[in-house]
């Protein structure tokens, strides 16, 4: 066992859902766990004591955001990323392929790599899967991801397939040139929403044994129970003893649907971005403390809910700060929601090491009202169009 | 000595300068003070605890902001101020009337009190200084203040003389519907740039004999050598044994220089505001640090400098967040401006209690270089034309 790995603790018998750890230079992650989005090195409005108050382990970077500002150079020359941010816990990066094909303009994706146009500043940039890993061995995080083509939802099987075979080789070629071996490098399986496509990328990228496999191009519009059949589909064919990380999940009732069909691991910006909109998480579904309802209740957002936001003020306030656009309510908001999906991790967790899985899942989905599933898919594509001055 | 007292407790030999305490009915404040300014119940970006690690003793409110969103009513029915924001220190509140005239339109003063329409919606409003007094007496500030007129700089004499006469009945109102004897209410002497006036306010409002005399209607435009000279002129009809309070007022600069002629608190939105535009304040003057030259930058953006902000981050991750957009960027500077100016209120007072405020100040105005006048007089227009839409 290297310093950098996965180890599986327990296995639920009633689904696929299991208790592990990620072993990495910068402490042991409990798994199923779920990773805050930092894209720009920082979890938007908190600082890294917030995060460790909350009992967060590991955070998501991101290299498309980096090598664009302030640039890989710049991170190099302050010590590397944890040093950077001050984040002294484990740091997934994502390659940026993701960011590569939905933020940018002016793609061209040849064999070598892309061709891309900033979208902050229309520069050109050339990237590769060679240049890609060492700009994630210079950032320095614990686990770092390989050069994925990312097809959009809707796109033809011959275009799905094609993306898939070059992604194939772009991992090939990622694990060829890694010169650190202390940072874990997955592979990302692709395939559309195919299952024989997903099937071909699963048997190709484990045979080329990887530390962890990711499972991406999900999530990205099409309805849930397609997501949680590829899910399901995909988690058959991935090793038992590597973890698995479903990209871009992090509603409630996905992770906990994904977690129950195998999966370790999940970030997403939902969490965070729901809360600056005034979202809050409970067991019952979120809430929208903009509500009249909330203007004049003493109680906490949460009643019983241990963050710091709801055991210092009132919903009244935090309705009335995001009321009055108050820079403090995006933070407050953001405590909430992340200290809930933590909280809802180690429950999960506890449930499968005390064999309970099974019945937590289905008292959680008994009482959470997910978000209208027409009313999310409308959400995520307006997001999605307005991300480039966003995010 | 009521429990909302002050207490002189040295003076400077060689200047007006003086060290004391204001004693609150929630903890006791060494003076000279600086108030960092919360007007909608958030000093914004911060929570309590940060304020406190700071080492804030005491923060300002705002009557007419509060009244407009969410409501007097709605803070007292959350348990008050204090409560609300869950802050137990002190708190003062400002009257509002600065801001309905300066936010406000279709403004109608009687001599009954004030029309004005709400800058958020348009609504009608009347208030008296009755009612500002029950406001004040509700949200339970430890420090309130009487409404006052506000000339505007540039009003005719009779304009201001009128404004004068108008806030010296005022006064005498407020001072007579007090109810509540645990809260002491500060008068507001006007006269706008004109000596006489100035002179006759604080002839009428001293015969009063309030606990509190605050110097409003400065720090509107007007050249920094007019302010200066008003302040001097004022400090010496004020009675020795109140605190004096210049409202608006908050450069280092000219912090420094009004200690030295007899003030004891000072308030101003400008080391937050100037915060969040990347304007950082060090021994030397402010530095934007959006400045290229920190990009690379290993050191804090004060080397030295003992806040979270610089104990913990480069100038270079600042200067990230801040070219980002990113949230993080304006909280880290504002714990920087506030500590900055706590630190330097903390060294101006031990100065004055050993007796070498006179060298201090010498040192201080020798290394620092302020704002060039013009540059601070067009971003003074310019934020006042604004405000409407950034308060």
């Amino acid at each position: 066992m290297t310093n950098n790995s996965f180890r599986l603790i327990q296995t639920c018998p009633d689904s696929r859902a299991r208790a592990g750890e990620l072993i990495t230079p910068h402490g042991r992650v409990p798994t199923p766990v779920f990773l805050p989005v930092g894209s720009q090195a920082t979890i938007k409005t908190l600082t890294p004591e917030e995060l460790k108050d909350i009992g967060i382990a590991i955070v998501l970077a991101n290299t498309y955001h980096l090598y664009l500002r302030p640039g890989i150079s710049v991170i190099e020359k302050m010590g590397g990323l944890h040093k950077f941010m001050a984040w002294d816990r484990a740091i997934l990066t994502d390659s940026g392929g993701y960011q590569v094909f939905s933020l940018s303009s002016l793609r061209q994706v040849i064999d070598e790599g892309i061709i891309f146009r900033s979208h902050i500043d229309g520069s050109e940039h050339h990237i590769t899967p060679e240049s890609i890993i060492q700009f994630q061995e210079t950032l320095g995080a614990d686990i770092i991801m390989v050069l994925d083509e990312c097809p959009a939802y809707g796109d033809s099987f011959e275009k799905v397939n094609k993306a898939m075979s070059r992604t194939h080789q772009w991992a090939e070629r990622c694990q060829k040139c890694q010169k650190r071996s202390d940072q874990a490098l997955y592979a990302i399986v692709q395939g559309g929403i195919f299952p024989q496509l997903r099937h071909q990328s699963a048997e190709y990228l484990t045979s080329l044994d990887f530390p962890g496999y990711a499972i991406g191009g999900l999530s990205l519009g099409e309805p849930k129970r397609v997501t949680l059949a590829m899910v399901e589909e995909m988690v058959a064919l991935l090793p038992e003893n590597k973890p698995r990380y479903l990209m871009g999940v992090g509603s409630p009732e996905d992770i906990i649907e994904s977690v129950a069909r195998g999966v370790d691991m999940f970030d997403s910006a939902l969490p965070t971005r729901v809360a600056r909109n005034g979202a809050l998480f409970s067991w019952q579904g979120r809430h929208n403390i903009q509500n009249a309802a909330y203007s004049q209740m003493e109680e906490p957002v949460v009643p019983g809910c241990d963050c710091y936001t709801c055991r210092t003020f009132s919903a009244s306030y935090l309705h009335h700060l995001f009321n009055c656009d108050e820079l403090l309510a995006y933070r407050l908001a953001t405590i909430h929601n992340l200290s809930f999906i933590n909280n809802l991790m180690y429950k999960i967790r506890s449930a499968i090491v005390n064999g309970t899985f099974s019945s937590f899942r289905d008292n959680f989905l008994a009482s959470y009202q997910p978000t209208d599933e027409q009313i999310r898919l409308n959400q995520k594509q307006k997001w999605l169009k307005s991300r480039t001055s966003r995010q």
